[in-house]
């Protein structure tokens, strides 16, 4: 056993577990480790972070979903550096791990581009945790605003403002606008919740930056119907408890959310290579480090351009990298050359809020009601596992028609919220 | 509107909502106060702890369940103090609240019999928040257990020990020994989860005190069954982070959980009134306060005997408590006499785990397979809310045919146990 080549995977997210399981069949021992217990269903968080779904709804448990494939060892624990010299992942216990090959897809978290004090102010959403702090936050301003008596903080608390214009900054929006206006309706006393208002606040010239300028445009229509008040081409100047700045302009708002920057996980820079801009690791063709034939890197932690565009971070490319490393691990240890990696692009889209969505898939363009519609398929397909696909269901199905969400409960040990 | 009779009743649970239920036709205006946003439903709580359920399955907003109910407020806060004499409630926000009527169903809290220092090693099963960090506890003990190399120490990760041998503690360990013998099967490498050991640890004579016998008995007997070692007898003389001490009998359990003490809700020792050795307030027969007339006490708060034989700290006494505090209201409002609380004993039931429970339906006795249906029934009967229901009938329908558990996912900032 211990004579087959030891592949260490660090991270359980689509790259990490893609590979893995692309591996089933190969003479390895694999090593998956991760922070975590759990791979998580990344493009549903927004969905825990505003109520409508529950944390177990959208991960399952890696060892659950690996248990048949007896050539893995799913590991909890957190690498903190690589010793490319001596091939071991350092950990953060103190142990180290030996490889004879490694993956690093570790993912992505958010930046504050320098403005790290901003981090306590605004919250952003890449973990479950993350997920039930922003979900704590929101619930609570709404009962802070109830048990208020000053019109001016009322009124902060019932002020959302959302930076970042991308598929997570408009899935909030819509979400929020839609928990305002109808979940909350008629729950409260002294408050009307639809007068909460939503800011949709973008540095670029437009929302969705990643679609074609008409999707942008019918998105922001979308938004602006659901209640949204989108702003583009504003720069955020500050944040501190009671709000953030605009330039000129001081908007009082409880909540403020971070959908802005993401950066690469740090430990990117164990590996002493040139990184982009955004910290990620610029691979090869074949999606390994140069200079480092045994070191591959996948997902949002990978740099790479394929016909001339770059590789964007999300579930299908992140899937398609772990399973082309798995193919080029299997190439060499075979001693043959690996393939350079392809990324196919099947399409972009991005939900708004109830029955709204876009979808760009390859040039063929709808929105609205068919496009949610399409988004809703494609999301209960790809969940794993048949009872978080059937209880999704279920959930949305229940959303749909009395606009309710069934996961609304502040966790926690007070009810103060965390600032 | 202001003219009409305030009613503040502390506590969301069974005694305080079903209360607010009854009042509805009542010319009253009432404010509901809870720490939480939520009512939970209690008896499926050690669901949670053991990942069987999500938070949100057993939980619903307060708001939401009084939403059409118009002469409801209700306020997330918490009650610190009582001013009898001012005929106010004081707010842990610094703030107060005036009220013609008072309902306490502040409920219990555990207690740990004076040794506090046990806390941090022995969590109890009181709110969502216990339940999730004792699902976390458990399933980082396995992890841990499966990355330990000192065969001993990797012993004691394995070993499970819950203190108190009342319900909740038999479905822990019921529960428990359920997970360690058949959900995590092949899932760990290095260890075997069958090897976990499990003990129910009761200082008295036999377990499931509350019950006949005989039914003790078969409850012993079926717990023996999924291999929980069940000791009666023993008392716990310590508690430390590598396990807990019997006479002179030494225990390397990393995981302790505590389900012995109950203690009442402290807000009782602000009425200057006679209380129970559990802290709770003996109440007059009608349920009020013995010198005040316009305070009412309900649910696990409250101590009386029926029948010579006291009011069980059970879910269905906590409601009819809270339906009797509304007549008793509506008679004190119409200047007539309040009858007395009379307790209706339906019966007595409690599950083990795997398709094994014990009933007792007033001397009808049952138990394994069949008390096991009846338990589920009754209890998936009485939670709130259409989708909790349908939504915890697919993960025990799952839970059934796979001995799958559906919300395994370790929630938190770290990956190290809390202690």
């Amino acid at each position: 056993m211990s004579a087959l080549p030891h592949v260490v995977i660090v991270g359980g997210g689509f790259a990490g577990l893609w590979a893995a399981r692309a591996l089933r069949r190969t003479a390895v021992r694999i090593t998956l480790l991760d922070r975590g217990n759990h791979h998580l269903f990344q493009p549903l968080l927004y969905q825990v972070a505003t109520a409508g779904l529950s944390a177990p709804d959208i991960a399952a448990p890696l060892r659950h979903i690996l248990r048949r494939q007896r050539n893995v060892t799913v590991l909890l624990g957190e690498a903190i550096g690589i010793d490319a010299g001596a091939k071991h992942v350092r950990l953060a216990d103190g142990g180290t791990l030996d490889y004879d090959l490694l993956l690093l897809a570790s993912g992505a978290t958010h930046t504050y581009f320098g403005h790290d004090e901003w981090a306590q102010y605004a919250p952003g959403l890449k973990t479950l945790q993350d997920a039930l702090d922003i979900r704590r936050r929101i619930l609570i301003a709404f009962e802070r605003a109830e048990a208020e008596n000053d019109p001016d903080l009322r009124k902060a608390w019932l002020t959302f403002a959302i930076v970042g214009g991308g598929p997570t900054g408009v899935e909030l929006a819509g979400t929020l606008a839609e928990i305002a206006r109808h979940t909350l309706r008629g729950e409260f006393r002294r408050t009307d919740p639809r007068q909460a208002r939503v800011l949709l606040i973008e540095a670029g010239p437009r929302i969705l930056a990643s679609f074609p300028q008409a999707l942008s445009e019918k998105a922001r229509s979308q938004l602006a119907r659901l209640g949204v008040d989108v702003r583009t081409g504003a720069r955020v100047e500050a944040i501190d408890r009671e709000g953030l700045r605009l330039g000129e302009e001081r908007i009082h708002a409880r909540t403020v959310l971070w959908a802005a920057g993401v950066a690469a996980s740090p430990l990117a820079r164990e590996l002493g290579v040139p990184l982009d801009r955004a910290g990620r690791v610029v691979v090869q063709p074949d999606l390994s480090v140069p200079g480092h034939p045994d070191i591959f890197v996948g997902g949002d932690l990978a740099s790479i351009q394929c016909d001339g565009k770059p590789v964007p971070g999300v579930a299908p490319a992140a899937k398609q990298m772990g399973r082309h490393i798995a193919h080029a691990i299997r190439a060499k240890l075979h001693g043959e050359p690996s393939a350079d990696f392809r990324y196919r692009d099947y399409g972009n889209l991005a939900t708004i809020g109830r029955m709204a969505a876009v979808v760009d898939l390859r040039g063929f363009r709808f929105w609205g009601l068919p496009a949610w519609w399409f988004w809703l398929a494609a999301h209960v397909f790809f969940l794993i596992g048949f009872r978080n696909r059937l209880v999704v269901l279920i959930d949305w199905a229940r959303a749909y028609w009395s606009y309710q969400r069934s996961a609304r409960i502040i966790l926690g040990r007070d009810n103060e919220p965390p600032r």
